[in-house]
């Protein structure tokens, strides 16, 4: 993937000379291992991948997965014991003076490792370069995040009529990430959430044992993982017929989100869509209560880096892909979240992920 | 959880004064934050556990999971911004001499941002004291354990008899994620494997579009979570009726797995344990087939620590828990791999997984 290499060398410029991306036990592995070798499946632990100003990479392996990684096309340096692993780290490593590591997703344990193979180099965070370079998506990646956001999309409509007084939230959560993976997800991208009536209003929450009821509102946060890249949706439903204000919270939520998403086109600071967003609520009866940000890169991480906030310095371009995601959370009485995963494209950005947005009373 | 915090102390003997789990974003979290606090729900990204010699402990969260934080009983320091963070963090490090750190599951960065926030201190790597501590388990942690087991088996149990030719290995892996999670697993402990036919050959392999087939050897390796604590368990099944090969590589596993189980005592080395399932797999026609370590410790996590392998100078100990996972690989033709988890006891060990063991011809 000599593009993915020289487009995080192109947010480096102090001379460093080679980036190494290394991980540890899962699920102490960096991301960014797959995004530079292009690889879409296997673990990879105690692997690394050595990566150069004109794109050259080549890959140290346990020959546990070399078979896994002969797919990246790259030069492999495979290794059986903890001895070998370490001389081919301390080849690698020779001769480079400024050397990048990536401390946000590094241990600290591999990355003084790597320091005390080569003494004599001077050693330098790229973690926000990474995170540059992995904000704007490639075609491929365009198409995967698709695929993650149809996936998550089409299992929400698959069960969505199953929600009933009586059910647990656990149950609505296992139906979800199984109709995700029938649909081709090689699992969720994180922890669903189901928040059924008091428990919508905690934007934290996972899924429990709670019993649906008839008329609480249910946040429902899900993800589909497809060869690695992820998708992040919610949606809020009713169990029965909504109240006024319940369908007022809604109604509010959602112009928040719809006038924000035309605000996601490239040269736009992310902070500002936050603050569209964040005006709608607080001008209404909801003020103050709207306490997260808007939304944050989604791509081989569910939180790829930048967040869309109000302390983001983060400006949108042309192939970025963030979630919009306004909500509005009243304790002990419940809460409303909608979430889509949107890629901003010169013109009017273009929603991935497919279920419908409009209130759905069950 | 003074115990907890106690018993990792016990572990470090030079006058560390403090103990700090701190938190990046998910997946760069510390199992060892929800060991010392306690807490067995929640995700705690950026947050921080305090740990004192006398067992105490203090809790830096972020408000958003104050409630969530606050099921620990221990005293918490709620921020909403970083700069809030940083104070809490400051007030907190100021005066101590000595810290520790584990390095193995901290990253680069939060490591080096406390470093520069206690720019006095002397910094120490306690990741061997934190792995010796959760390798011995309290029955509380058991129960979870045996739960996260019991579940698995069942769950297989519920699947076996849908194993059949035509369908593919990823549905298989899907309803045996979903089998799981409507027995009470909030969610797989790892990506479940289900390697059919040639992919069972591969120890590393996980689960893709193959159609299994007629006579098929299927490796079958999965866990589930319950309140954190995770199973894991393998199970190799046959599609009809076994040959004669598949027959006698399944009993040299069997037999191998029944002769380490009985050293499977306190006082043992998990490297001698090793060397009794492989001497067994390397004096019969499969020598040299057993391409991986005897096992892992498992607990918050599915590697939860050390291994029970021919590297390992761990000696087992009472109420520790371990798989007992030997295997046999012919690439091109197949394998055959039997795991159990495994509960260290006086005397007998007790296995928690309760799938049978006998070969299942489908």
């Amino acid at each position: 993937m000599a593009s993915r290499v020289k487009r995080i060398f192109s947010h480096i410029d102090d001379g460093v000379d080679l980036v190494v991306f290394a991980n540890s036990t899962d699920p102490h592995v960096d991301l960014s291992f797959m995004y530079a070798t292009g690889l879409t499946d296997g673990l990879f632990e105690g692997c690394a991948v050595f990566c150069y100003p004109n794109g050259r990479a080549e890959i140290v392996t346990s020959v546990l997965e070399e078979e896994a990684a002969k797919k990246s096309g790259l030069p492999l340096h495979g290794f059986f014991t903890r001895a070998e692993r370490e001389r081919a780290y301390k080849s690698l490593l020779k001769g480079h003076r400024k050397i990048g590591l990536n401390f946000a997703e590094i241990t600290h344990k591999a990355a003084e490792e790597i320091r005390n193979w080569a003494p004599k180099a001077k050693f330098v965070d790229v973690s926000q370069a990474v995170m540059k370079a992995r904000l704007v998506k490639e075609p491929a990646e365009i198409a995967l995040l698709g695929k993650a956001a149809r996936v998550a999309s089409q299992a929400f409509e698959d069960i969505v009529d199953d929600i009933r007084p009586g059910r647990t939230e656990s149950e609505v959560a296992a139906d979800l990430v199984y109709a995700m993976q029938r649909r081709g997800a090689s699992g969720p991208s994180f922890r669903t959430i189901v928040g059924s009536g008091p428990n919508s209003a905690e934007p934290h929450y996972t899924a429990g044992p709670r019993k649906i009821r008839k008329g609480d509102l249910i946040v429902i946060d899900f993800g589909a993982r497809c060869n690695l890249y992820c998708s992040d949706v919610t949606r809020t439903v009713v169990v029965g017929k909504a109240t006024e204000k319940q369908r007022d919270i809604y109604e509010t939520v959602y112009r928040a989100q719809a006038a924000s998403m035309k605000r996601m086109r490239p040269g736009v600071r992310a902070k500002s869509v936050d603050t569209v967003a964040r005006n709608v609520i607080d001008s209404s009866a909801y003020k103050g209560r709207f306490i997260h940000g808007l939304g944050h890169s989604v791509g081989l991480a569910v939180h790829d880096g930048g967040g869309m906030n109000q302390a983001s310095d983060i400006v949108l371009r042309k192939d970025m892909v963030f979630t919009n995601e306004p909500g509005i959370y009243l304790p002990g009485y419940g809460g409303v979240r909608i979430e889509d995963d949107v890629w901003i494209r010169d013109g009017a950005p273009r929603v991935l992920s497919t279920a419908p947005r409009e209130l759905i009373e069950l």
